[in-house]
């Protein structure tokens, strides 16, 4: 028989701030889509991000990841340069994408994706999805789609 | 390409009471079947409704959805009529239906549903389901079937 | 040297009805000041009940309070009677008065505090304050004046 | 028409302790692997069991289940067996097998399944999975595979 | 006999952006006392405020104080100007002054004080203190000193 | 003009086992005082400390303390020893002294205070209180006396 497979999902926290404003449209249009979340200096949130895997249990660890191994990939690709950050000015990915939390929850996802196979391995667990808290009342998560 | 989709979920409260009794059930039935909530006078929660829909993000704009038209259908079909209200008195469709959470689950979808297009057209963000919760340690989610 | 002092807080919940009306007042007085809150079949609410008393830390056992002591008390005056129940018809300290989160501070306070030297003992913890939450936004504490 | 189908989840809590060790992996690999959820004496969480299942809800009674029966069937299967408990050592599915949440999460499904049809009959709700929350940053949640 | 006292505590919410960064200090000292919190294009938080105040129960509405004009004062000083808003850039009380949750909870306080007799009158509720919350893991608490 | 003092707690998380027994009882008044919590081989949870103290707000940085020193003090002096641990076999103060969470308090404010001056000076803030929760229903603050 194969081993169980499990979900597991992993919560990490960072503040950032970010201004939502679409390059493409006018002030106005801006102002109308965006309201006050286009204010010209930008605000912030803390950001609450899960990451959702499935693996199968390991017979002998009982585990079904590394989860230090999750951690480091995290601290180096969102952590670092997503906290304490303002996402419009330091983050690469959203020069000419409007930091929404769809996106912000797209950009985290695609740089998991483009590790996640050097660090676990072929055989190893699969990420599943991204989901990000912008406020308590607003979660965003991608779909593989 | 095609635009990736995104699941967003938004959450909203509202307060209101009620009495789970059953119209085609004795006194004792009632009461062995609902106990406590039973109680003649009825009883009351601070309900959460969480409302979960799939968009594909817009290029521009960065968005699955716009927040604002759904804020207002909630507005309309959910807050202006639940809260501060007692469920079996004010709310047509618990005449002759208990409210138990399963059935303020599924009225709310039923009534989300028959506004969605209207309001967000059809290709717009599809609706996936409503969860209430009761209490903490209690959730009941439509699943469209 | 005398023992150390704690402040031990516990948390009980229960689910309740009720309906803001003075009966002194006009109708649309009532309207004016409690709004939505004095719709005539009333609302309800997950009400968590803060338990705050001071204790010496005894010695050998390194306990302020005998725990399950407290939680018969807080059965018998609180739970017993609010839980479930609709607090205009169903508690008598609310024939007469508005089951406001302030007035039901005050209930519950005078409720333990006339059942506490019998329980606790002369030389037993002291009650400190009791606390209702009414939502997570709005907490209502007795202050002994 | 058929009844709809309604997804319930119920949550339930326990406080326990366990030491991760596997005992086919020497001490070393044990320290390197679990790190200091390997120290000898054990340390331990407040764990939280979400229960989800789906069923009819039917058409008298607005219910998908009867709450009572299965807060029975996790007090007798779990409440009892693990709350206050020390997983290694109280737990018999834990002698041989490393007490991680992966492995808690499929032994209290198995444990339910196992239960799930005498109390609940062949038209009753199904059990959809088992959720274990570790921490408010872990959760671990059965696939079914 | 005098009416009893109850202490409320209501809860607000508002996203906003900061920078920590003393005017008066150099760049290093700023890398040194604030370290990432001190990045040129600032970072953020979803705020959370808590403002306490005690009110001598009226007898007939049971209500220590008016929770709309509260409501109103807060909106008015609080929230229309910091929601969406960057502290620094925003507020005028930031010009000059670092905008650190010690100094934000000074500044609302003193912005509710300014109003608080115009709205609630000389015998109305006495503001207590304004605790602000930048996570969940830090909050700042005025003491009238 | 003396600078104004603002309360600030931080608030930090370890999981620890203990198992309440008293060396002083018998078997039979243990397992009467403690119930369920005097189980031979433990139990545990995760345990949440909040550490208030009062500081003058400096007036050039902003700040009542430097928060990176006192995280040092709390991982030193209370997440290494009890993070992970079997507070009865790992911590020395619960030689012979039962690990209830009022003695938690009680120990943690002792190893707080005791490295307070030598890290903060003379003139730097004041520990104002520790508080230990132990589940979300019950909290243990010292009181200094």
């Amino acid at each position: 028989v194969s081993a169980p497979v499990v979900r597991v999902t992993r919560t990490y926290r960072f503040a950032a701030a970010h201004r939502l404003h679409a390059a493409a449209l006018s002030a106005d249009e801006n102002r109308e889509i965006f309201g006050k979340c286009n204010n010209p200096f930008g605000h912030g949130h803390n950001y609450l991000v899960e990451v959702a895997f499935r693996g199968a249990v390991d017979a002998s660890t009982g585990r079904a990841a590394d989860p230090p191994a999750l951690d480091r990939l995290i601290a180096e690709q969102v952590l670092a340069p997503f906290h304490h950050a303002n996402l419009n000015e330091d983050v690469p990915e959203f020069r000419g994408t409007v930091p929404t939390t769809e996106n912000l929850a797209l950009v985290i996802e695609r740089r998991l994706r483009a590790h996640w196979k050097p660090v676990f391995g072929e055989h190893g667990p699969a990420l599943d999805y991204v989901r990000v808290q912008e406020t308590k009342n607003n979660k965003f998560q991608t779909t593989g789609r």
